[in-house]
């Protein structure tokens, strides 16, 4: 299942009224989808606007609606943390904030130098009658768990959004004990981080190097962990993910997927396409589903940048080229599913609704006869229109491990 | 949002095998079809044949199944009364009963004729415990509120559907004590109309003039106000509607929707087609929204009448023909999406459960190329099918004004 985050498009009126897929030159996808089957996929429902964890949770199955309990949870997965029902976690950002706790930087200029050693006091922060777990992540990230009783994710985020802009209280978004108390919790957090942060060695040299003082720590995302069943307990089946950012590492770790690292993988645009199709394919040997994940066409949905995402998406394509050679060079018997997790229209610059191509192609499957992989065939295509959480129940058909509703 | 009432049909073996949208000239919704995307809409489900009160509210995306709450409530909020948690609404008829109560005319002559004093005596009639509020609307059509503690909308019609037969009795149509309490209210309201009414002078000079005596009201169609959101408290944004059936009006009313009086619509085949495109055109200005609905196709469906409903989305066309100029002379950056609210195809006669085809035009939104608007080319369009409480947030995604559901 290779997921192409950000992969939908509307017709670009700048860019000859096209879709950067209707653009790209990607004779892999469209070898593809003309020789199997396409249709349009909406990830949650039309007309649904998806973040990227509802999404990636829809394409493994879990209906977001049942089981959906906040981001910082899964962010708290793909970073390698352990979450045990009842710990509130969360994604945070380092930033820069001055003497009036005025955040001048969001981000603490992009730059983890010395950001290990910050996260390790952050760590020991002590915050009463309950346990915490910090982690720095990639960049500025980090994620923060908040363990111990009476914990909810009904809090608000502590984010200012922009530069110049007070740090806002984390409040509780429901009139309970446990919201306030952990809006509590969070506040007296932040506040500490501050403390710990702004005379640390580590920041007096990253302003000696001028690099913004990573000298408080935001959480926002609450979220606990969901209550799901992983796709061995449903089908008994293998898994296997390729995916470098940790929102879709954590979401493959709760359907209980192995994570396969590639080194030269960096969860953006200049990722090395080929090295994770060649990581999936060898997963395939010991795997029922391989989850293979490029993030690269959201990051330029999001940057408005038509040539770029169209790029990707000629990478991209080349990269599961090679993939579909060795497949068929070890005479691998596979499907392969293709689509995107939502749509990033570069005119838009955010998530929408809008719905995404989807392909499957394997032995057995209708063939689509279109001549090419884009949001105008696959509108047209013989799947006609679903919703993403049909989709792994539909691959786990084709590759016989589909349970039998009645008898 | 133009809502074409029953605009779907079925092919009509009568008429060369064609729909009354295959068979119309609609130049303006083939030309928005070919730019924009097109498909099937069905108004609740595939095969649920849906009442427009029920059709209406999906369509605004609120769904039936969760906020239905019966017909009465949305009767009256459309004839601008107030409705509160636990009032329970009836639409009423003015009907000609015998002596004997039974029905002579259902409708007492479809005629409105000194009935405003008639209501007047009705508002004033005493129920034990509870308020009444009593309202005449349009022709022989009224409506009636019951306000008080413990009432309920679980009891039948008092409607004799046909001539001859003798006023039914209003019957608990569950076992509890509300639900027997208002049928009794509701057969104590109808015993004491007739008592108002029989001797009524308004009536006695009905009479004269010989148009059946208004002599009795019979309530159905009992309702409570649903708890829903308005779409400024779901989405923040201003809305309106132009329409002119009771019906269609409360529930946009529900939606929080400005109501737009056009003083030449009359909510029937003979209104003022122009004038309520023009006045849905003028209110774009305000509102992010507006709700633009002609009742005329599913009248002309009711009354199995071809060439009728041909013409009367003809007369739509020319009218959206119009607005559609005003538009882009104004340079207002606008979505239209028309669709019916359900199908009353001409053989038929009644609602049925197929879908009706569905357009949306607008910057960014991929073209259909299809080359007519009419039911066998939506059939194959790229929307494909959905389900009508997908409307509208596939509509607020377009214009920018949904919520991400995840982050």
């Amino acid at each position: 299942m290779v997921i192409c985050d950000g992969l939908g498009d509307r017709p670009s009126i700048k860019n000859g009224n096209r879709t950067p897929l209707e653009a790209a030159s990607a004779k892999t996808l469209s070898s593809l989808a003309r020789e199997g089957s396409v249709g349009l996929l909406d990830p949650v429902a039309p007309g649904i606007r998806p973040g990227s964890d509802v999404s990636t949770m829809s394409l493994l199955g879990y209906d977001p609606y049942e089981s959906y309990q906040g981001r910082g949870s899964l962010e708290a997965l793909g970073s390698g943390l352990s979450l045990k029902t009842g710990d509130v976690a969360f994604r945070c950002n380092f930033s820069t904030a001055d003497e009036k706790l005025k955040i001048v930087d969001r981000r603490a200029g992009r730059n983890d130098y010395r950001v290990k050693e910050l996260a390790a006091s952050v760590s020991k922060i002590r915050l009463p009658g309950i346990k915490i777990e910090f982690k720095a992540t990639v960049s500025h990230r980090a994620v923060l768990i908040l363990r111990g009783r009476k914990l909810s994710r009904k809090v608000s985020d502590v984010d200012p959004h922009e530069a110049g802009k007070p740090i806002p209280a984390c409040n509780a978004l429901e009139d309970s004990a446990p919201a306030k108390r952990t809006a509590s919790l969070v506040n007296k957090f932040v506040r500490e981080s501050y403390r710990v942060l702004k005379t640390h060695p580590s920041n007096l040299d990253r302003v000696k190097k001028g690099i913004p003082a990573a000298n408080i720590v935001v959480p926002r995302g609450a979220g606990t962990l969901p209550k799901v069943e992983t796709l061995n307990q449903t089908y008994g089946i293998r898994t296997a993910c390729v995916g470098a950012v940790p929102l879709v590492r954590g979401v493959c770790r709760l359907a209980g997927m192995q994570l396969i690292d590639v080194p030269s993988a960096t969860g953006g645009p200049d990722t090395d396409y080929l090295g994770k199709a060649r990581a999936a394919v060898n997963a395939l040997k010991q795997n029922d589903i391989v989850v293979l994940h490029y993030k690269a066409p959201d990051v330029l949905g999001h940057d408005g940048d038509f040539e770029g995402k169209r790029r990707a998406i000629e990478r991209i394509d080349s990269a599961i080229g090679s993939a579909v050679d060795e497949i068929k060079r070890t005479e691998l018997d596979c499907v392969i599913a293709v689509t995107g997790d939502h749509s990033t229209p570069v005119d838009v610059r955010e998530h929408t609704a809008d719905p995404v191509p989807l392909l499957i192609h394997g032995t057995g499957i209708p063939s689509s006869e279109v001549q090419r992989f884009d949001e105008r065939n696959a509108a047209r295509g013989n799947i006609g229109r679903i919703r993403g959480i049909y989709l792994t129940p539909m691959l786990m058909d084709l590759i016989g491990f589909s349970k039998q509703f009645g008898s």
